[in-house]
């Protein structure tokens, strides 16, 4: 029977001015995925850890197992797969846990039953799986599967692009103890924007694209700007406000919630620059009463990848 | 007295997606404003041709003037100009008329009165000299002024940053003999939008950015895709969905308005075809008994230039 264990990293969607169509890979943090060829038909989940028993093991429930599903049946695959799963991030912390599960799921599979295949070839399968527990939303498994920033052009099609990140550009993450509901996070966004902030957001999503392509960390940085979601949803988060400005004067470029939060991120041109800010923010959010993680990261490049046979 | 002649060429605004925030300029079509030291204080415009005496020579009115005249302020000129323009482009076209106007006199002034100066120095002024004619928006004046593809991240402070055209790219502009009211195309425009519209559209203008920093005609091409502005302003322009066709059928990567109408324009990566694209949006405005003016150009990477002395 084949074996393989998969890594698949945690992400930032949104960055800012690119609500629903931008995200980054993180490194270091994120699931790990064992995945064993087995003869019953089907998919199961075999363990869960690191996730204080909240995830649930039924296969048509968890992103890891629907991805995995969804792509051997596109293969056509007579047999099974067992999973042991690792959580290495906080659920509903706004770092793409589900997105993170659904990639390393359908990833294993593509490498136990066709390895021959490109990533491309799951990419589907991960949208499918995450938007079964929260929404059609790319913008977490596309980092996720192929690593660096990634933009998302168009959901039907699905049509993703891909670039690189500067090299010098350092991400901060910190996640408060606190949760906030996906589900709540949405349901409090506008129906609709006024045409002022149509402008605003797409001229900086746009000047953040240059910036990342151009290797112009400044461009990034003061195009992390966004007038639509973020006012709306920095009441979910306390602190938001302190904690952005403490990020702001210990010299981040921008700083930004991190998918639908509580997480917050700041970008930065140095290693040193990105760990002075995460204890800045750390301790903005201690005023508030929470602790918190802090991870500082480059963008992770490759994405979701092979780490054990 | 010293004399001067400069050069600002024609620009297209919006770019599908980017709606008040890009604009990219063409080469050969353009004014051509010639400028000469005076002892009376203040500008004058002398004549203005290729306007059909539409015009107004008011200083106070012409977007030449009004650029020319802040810049002068700005400087402590003391002293005058007198301006000669000849309009190379047609008014209310979707070609940014008054804002190659309003580069031409600022930058004119400026090489007059102060050669060793560069083009941001009057960028400004520009915006200023195109807001008392047509509104604050700076994605056709940007373009005109320094060439290439320009996108504005903010208008307060205002930010521009440019973008090197891919070489391959071929736009094809068409104006109908027919004409549309700036005011008339930004008054019926909806005061706000819907969420699924700004995910749409920052989608578009981030894999635009990408397309074009990446040198990717086919990204750019199916980019051009605009879900908020185009199918309002649409209804302007006799017979645009039929020319848009014949654009697509002809080999176009993407086609949309430019501006604010009335004039279309296509992007291909060959000249053959940019000339084919041309002739069956001819054709096609033809058909709706609209004679037009045809323009195949690369991407002007220059800008403003002095063309004499």
């Amino acid at each position: 029977m084949k074996k393989i264990t998969v890594f698949s990293p945690a992400s930032v969607a949104n960055v800012g001015p690119g609500f629903d169509v931008m995200g980054f890979a993180l490194s270091s943090v994120g699931d790990t995925l064992t995945a064993e060829m087995s003869s019953e038909q089907g998919v199961r989940i075999r363990k869960i850890t690191g996730d204080d028993g909240k995830l649930p093991k039924d296969v048509d429930k968890n992103t890891a197992s629907i991805g995995a599903t969804s792509v051997m049946e596109k293969l056509g695959i007579e047999g099974g797969m067992e999973i042991t799963l690792n959580k290495g991030l906080r659920l509903n912390s706004g770092l793409g846990s589900s997105g993170a599960s659904a990639v390393a799921g359908a990833f294993a599979a593509m490498k136990l039953f066709a390895p021959e295949k490109e990533k491309g070839f799951v990419l589907e399968d991960c949208v499918k799986a995450e938007a079964a527990v929260s929404g059609n939303h790319a913008d977490n498994v596309a980092p996720s599967l192929f690593g660096g920033f990634v933009i998302i052009r168009s959901y039907e099609p699905l049509d993703i692009i891909r670039l690189k990140s500067p090299t010098k550009l350092f991400a901060t993450v910190v996640t408060p103890d606190y949760e906030v509901s996906t589900k709540e996070a949405r349901a409090i966004l506008p129906s609709s924007v006024p045409m002022k902030s149509l402008v605003h957001n797409t001229g900086n999503v746009a000047a953040l694209v240059a910036g990342i392509a151009m290797n112009d960390c400044a461009i990034i940085g003061r195009s992390i700007s966004d007038s639509i979601i973020e006012p709306v949803r920095a009441k979910l988060i306390p602190g938001y406000a302190s904690v952005k400005k403490a990020a702001m004067d210990s010299g981040a470029l921008g700083c930004a919630i991190a998918g639908s939060g509580p997480s917050m991120f700041a970008f930065s041109d140095s290693g040193k620059k990105a760990i002075e800010i995460s204890n800045a923010m750390a301790k903005a959010f201690e005023r508030e009463g929470l602790s918190s993680d802090k991870l500082v990261s480059k963008v992770n490049g490759e994405g979701a990848k092979v780490i054990g046979k």
